[in-house]
């Protein structure tokens, strides 16, 4: 078995190495899983520089999400050699193979995409909590978001439509209009200091109350100025590698408030029932192929320098995925 | 009658003007009210320099809060000459005389001292409000604030003293430590970036979920860092003239919470027994004396320029107050 390791935490592509591991026998009630696809999010590259909120104790593998085929499995019937799952959640999932209780695996529904299956539990839940717990949104509401072309941001763009939400598009490259405005989004604009101008002339002056910032600093900011008196800003990510902020005007003349989101805090707190019916209803939607993001490109984790070089570059067309076991 | 007069927005000395102006004869159920005492607030300023968030029609009157004796009164019985009152608010009070209906108008308590009483309906419901409608504070749990040297700041000091709340103050030059700590400060800092671990080494760990904010930029962002997980910073000022942040650690990984504060805004939501109730209990807590703020000096209308200038100065040790009739 090989797996991605890192033993310090720095720049990405400088602390991961690719080292080979025995085969762990199975303990009773264990299976062992062949890795067949799992994404880098920022979440793991922020983990690898040791920026991100919680941290592995090290030496560590990195990887949170994915999907596998069984391939042993040791006293159970909870699961059967074939079986392709989900890679338990926060399981080191950058390898070739993972050994995991048998109990509580979840199988992935007949005929799903198995690259967008890959990608289910951290970003399409963070776009549905973003979009259902922060603005008390109804149908025919407007939601404002930077960062529109990111995984979250196309996830967000298709759940607000079929919510009967309408989105507020902000991007940095123009030409993402066309393609973001084929996958559902109402209006695309360019992250300027007018936009709470623009905002206004596209929504006809309607009230925007909510605005999901994953940029932070001045971007956050402009949002935040675009909002109706008492709107809030959710900051979930910080691609400027600036903390969000609010201009004055914006927090005391207009109520404006800012908060923040966090998967993993999300995971902790919200009861079990409602984590199972959210990523079973978003499970839904990915093996429908109605939610579904782009992909860059898939990696072997033999090119894991190559793939985080391309996850942490601007411009990209979408998720990069590492396939442990060649292409799925 | 004397009235200061600006019209046009602009740096605060140079808008404001002293004219003379004819006394109005009263109408049925009005009463003329010589000025006696009227502060000087940051509201003001930005009013006069066109930042506040709510601007008069101009050519106006400055000036928000006072109090005055009732020197004339036709057709009502509602108060008498000779009585002392609070001036009505929002009424333009930098003159010296004002016409104003009887109705409404609320008596001083016998014994007040009028330089305190002229600054009730401003700073210390702001002081008030902030303590009590964001936190949900316990006795014995702590709060942070930073211009703690500030009339508000001042008041709020008190006020958690009083309510048995303890307080973390920072300010910008440290030998204002022991003026604060005979106030009933429990622990005053300066604004550095270590301030987390001196808050945490100064509350012996315990989880601060409170700050209030009244200079922006990268002060808010330090005492978004000091709070404990789920915390929030309540912004109501910007000395620095800087727009609040927060760090994204604090934002997303600890669930930090920017909320602003306006009192124009509270006064407009409130239900007016609960303005009244506030009102009324701070007034007592200035009448018996146990709520007071410093004066830093007195100035008559002609002194106007002066006045703008000392209540614009860093340093200051308190609030200017202008006399229009002579002292108070």
């Amino acid at each position: 078995m090989k797996a991605v390791r890192f033993s310090k935490f720095g720049h990405p592509l400088k602390v991961v190495e690719l080292v080979e591991e025995p085969d762990a026998a199975l303990e009773s009630g264990q299976v062992r899983i062949e890795v067949l696809a799992t994404p880098i999010n920022p979440s793991d590259v922020l983990t690898l520089s040791g920026q991100y909120g919680s941290l592995p104790k090290l030496p560590a593998v990195p990887g949170n999400e994915g999907v596998g085929r069984v391939v042993e499995v040791k006293d159970t019937s909870a699961v059967k050699v074939g079986d392709l799952v989900f890679l338990p959640l926060g399981a080191g999932t950058w390898r070739t193979h993972l050994v995991a209780p048998a109990e509580g695996l979840v199988t992935v529904p007949p005929g799903t995409d198995l690259k967008q299956a890959s990608m289910l539990f951290v970003n399409p839940p963070t776009a549905d909590i973003l979009l259902r717990e922060f603005g008390a949104l109804k149908p025919g509401d407007w939601v404002l978001q930077n960062a529109a072309n990111s995984a979250v941001g196309r996830y967000l763009i298709t759940l607000a439509k079929q919510a009967g939400y309408k989105t507020l598009n902000v991007v940095r490259r123009e030409e993402l209009a066309k393609e973001l405005t084929e996958l559902g989004a109402d209006v695309v604009l360019t992250d300027t200091d007018d936009l709470p101008e623009r905002v206004k002339a596209a929504t006809g002056g309607a009230k925007v109350r909510l605005a999901i910032d994953a940029v932070g600093g001045d971007s956050t900011r402009r949002l935040g100025d675009s909002l109706a008196t008492g709107g809030t800003v959710v900051n979930y990510g910080v691609m400027s590698g600036k903390g969000p902020k609010l201009s004055a005007a914006a927090t005391i003349f207009k109520d404006i408030t800012l908060r923040g989101f966090w998967l993993v805090l999300w995971l902790k707190r919200a009861p079990r029932e409602q984590q199972q019916e959210t990523f079973g209803r978003l499970a839904k939607r990915v093996a429908d192929g109605t939610l579904k993001t782009a992909v860059e490109g898939t990696f072997t984790l033999d090119a894991i320098q190559e793939a985080l070089a391309r996850s942490m570059e601007g411009g990209r067309g979408g998720k990069v995925l590492l396939t442990p076991n060649g292409p799925v």
